[in-house]
């Protein structure tokens, strides 16, 4: 068993336990809950499993923590299930309408733009990365290749970026050697590969809703249907629900992001992975895991990837450095399990191979040492930039909008209150000098149209001006249109 | 009319002539043809017009040139048409063996080792190419991205870039702005791209035959049907039979490499692209054109595109800096014309963007000037390395081997006599110290089992004696077979 695997299990049952007691009225709406030292006593288990208990909790919007005084129950809980009302729908051929590829590619150009803070594509802020020792790494590497070579680094890729890469993935609970690994240009090219390998056009794969945008391009370009399951916004993908859609449905792969899925922030309990990859090696499923925000845990609590309980070798696990190194780069991976051959000529089929001196440069980066500390320092930031984002929110935002603080990641999942429209509030939010993605590109389906997603990477004390002018245009809009 | 058109239709004009006359033998084997000042004369032409007909007669196999005499009719001559029995079939659904991919892939890894000489893989030499100067723009680039970035350089990618591309097109005759043009991961990724905004699964596509085995994997792996059309080893491919295959099957896109094929090298003549352009506009199929070849003329006469002949914006230029420039920064382009916002949308969707800073350093280095100059330095090498290559695969290989001497590009194709299997001398050459790559890897179907690709920009005066050993070992294993 994987040591962090036990105390993962005990804080939910902490946090199973605090639950019931605020769900019977122990603590009720405003009361103080033990403090985490009685309580870590009380139950004979570490004040840390106490923390994250009550972080959990805190995550889920049933407890608030108040500086220098404790955990308190939330004056207005928020309902986790009441964030996503969709319900299992029939599998989806036609595509995605065009007008909503349209406004994201709009989005993504809008980060090209000074005047907009950039809570719309989910990038990640250059000021936060090491990117000077970066490029020095790339002028380095340059001067070896020219030296040594090799000209094109055909797949598999960099073996010393590979070597790397089965080194850090230890830390997410996985054992793979460096020839199992694939580099790639980014996740989302490691997603279409992993797709092309399993599915054939027409197939059926099923995903969680909402999902990110990028992989409804995918799945879209490869010709494939899409059955959305409901994802919790805390837990990540609903695990009974998948399994009546295995039931009636044939379905040819499932992608999960278990560990901070783009847009809600969830994080799937370890239980919940394993169920996962059993209920699907039972089925002989391939499951297709995204991990590009597996490393910015705000708990320093690097949460495992679902692959590491895969016996069978038919999970795909797909990541990148773009959220945490080198976005600019396109340096990412896939470990495609036993689709490994596929992968390699799908690859080569593709694009050749990924660029040379880029992956030099990572594997010389992470070869260098001082990767930890430098993610310490990112998460920490993250922990307080979706804080202050959620903070801004919540203070400016028409009631009752909801929201859930993720426990990694840099994005922030929002609902409006109806009747506030997700495209009329993007429009709004330009107008206040923020850029921001309307709810309704996360689905393939008529959805989500009072959600929001920002990124919370570009956090900066002027933002919070700029929501709270965001606030009072949306309010006002509201009552003209009452 | 582009300036170039008139000559070349004349230099055709002049060697259909010159080839009658040795026809009806007015010139034998061995004689010696009119020298070119003579020749122009007679005909009011400009001496190097004259030229150009002899040079295409030579590529063709009738002339040969021995310096400081003249031109000769060759003692053997080549006849073209021997070399593609192909003809015309039922398009394929069937998937390319996969023992054939994989062949490939290890002809691909044997670019690592150094105990071979690379005429495997259609990889450029690197000692060939301005490497250090590109890698000092890498770095450069590196720190104007960091300063001002962007981070991602989303679609259609580096502006700067874009200028070049679109300034260097005038060479081709084509006159675009940047805002036409998309930034890829090298060529092959815009061929996916062109493809897939064009066709969707099932669709059946014409390409010429023999074809680049890159481009079957794309086809493939998007499920699309492939036609093959037979193409002249010197004109490329046949118009008619493109026209008949047309009338006969439902064709959603056509395929060609005018410039320097690959494998057979071919250079399609202005009239037959300007003929093809508009066959396929009067029947609104879109033509997908791999110009990546086009910049390695061995003249200095830099062909002209087919799309510098679409008025309607249907022809689809792919195209890459990693023949002549960077092999492995993997920066290529495409200018998708009418399907520019579906290529858009396809692009965000396979990879997010191209990687920031090696399309950066590429457009830096463009903009510094001397590229011209580097390209003819590196036009003359090639020359001299194919006809080395040729040289040595007539003096060692069994008689009757053809070939033809390409007029552009680093490729040399070769047809072995039967009974010569080329697995078989795949092995025997590797067993010689030498990679190269067999003919059946260029078709869906089964053929070209009796040739052979060479690349010839690794040339080296060690090659000559490996060559003699594989000849030998070549005409030994005949022996024992017959």
């Amino acid at each position: 068993m994987h040591p962090k695997e036990s105390s993962q299990l005990l804080y939910l049952q902490i946090a199973d336990r605090l639950r019931t007691m605020i769900a019977k009225g122990t603590y009720g709406v405003g009361d103080r809950v033990p403090s985490v030292r009685a309580f870590s006593q009380q139950l004979r288990t570490s004040p840390s499993t106490v923390v994250m208990a009550y972080r959990y909790l805190e995550a889920e919007g049933l407890l608030e923590s108040r500086p220098q005084s404790g955990y308190y129950v939330r004056p207005v809980p928020i309902q986790p299930d009441g964030l996503h009302p969709n319900a299992l729908k029939q599998a989806k051929a036609e595509p995605i309408p065009q007008e909503a590829i349209d406004l994201y590619l709009r989005i993504l150009q809008e980060t090209r733009r000074p005047d907009l803070l950039q809570f719309g594509a989910a990038i990640p802020n250059p000021a936060l990365l090491p990117l000077e020792r970066l490029d020095r790494c790339l002028s380095s590497a340059a001067r070896s290749v020219r030296r040594t070579g090799p000209v094109y680094d055909f797949p598999p890729g960099c073996e010393q970026l590979r070597v790397q890469i089965a080194r850090r993935n230890l830390q997410a609970g996985l054992e793979v050697s460096p020839d199992e690994i694939i580099t790639t240009n980014g996740c989302l090219e490691a997603l279409t590969l992993a797709f092309s390998a399993v599915c054939k056009p027409g197939d059926t794969v099923a995903v969680e809703s909402p999902v990110y945008i990028g992989a409804l391009q995918v799945l879209e370009h490869l010709s494939l249907k899409i059955l959305e399951i409901p994802a919790h916004p805390v837990h990540g993908i609903d695990i009974s629900t998948l399994r009546f859609a295995l039931d009636h449905h044939t379905i040819k792969a499932v992608l999960v992001t278990p560990n901070f899925s783009n847009p809600t922030g969830s994080l799937m309990p370890d239980s919940h992975k394993a169920e996962l990859v059993a209920l699907l090696a039972q089925r002989q499923i391939p499951l297709i895991e995204d991990d590009i925000y597996g490393n910015l845990d705000h708990d320093d609590d690097r949460p495992r990837v679902a692959k590491s309980w895969d016996r069978q070798d038919q999970v795909i696990l797909c990541s990148s450095f773009s959220k945490e190194l080198a976005p600019g780069y396109r340096i990412g991976w896939i470990i495609p399990g036993r689709w490994h051959q596929a992968v390699l000529r799908l690859k080569t089929g593709l694009n050749v191979s990924t660029a040379t001196i880029p992956q030099r440069a990572v594997a010389e980066f992470l070869a260098a040492g001082g990767y930890d500390q430098h993610l310490r320092r990112l998460r920490k930031t993250y922990r307080r930039f979706v804080c202050q984002t959620a903070d801004a929110v919540e203070r400016y935002f028409p009631r009752p909008t909801k929201i859930l603080r993720p426990r990694g990641g840099h994005i922030l999942w929002v609902e409006l209150p109806r009747p506030f429209d997700a495209f009329g509030a993007y429009q709004l939010a330009l107008e206040s000098g923020i850029s921001l993605t309307p709810g309704p590109l996360f689905t393939s389906r008529d959805d989500y149209r009072h959600h929001l997603r920002l990124n919370c990477a570009y956090w900066t004390p002027a933002a919070e001006g700029r929501f709270r002018q965001l606030g009072g245009l949306l309010s006002k809009t509201n009552r003209s249109t009452a």
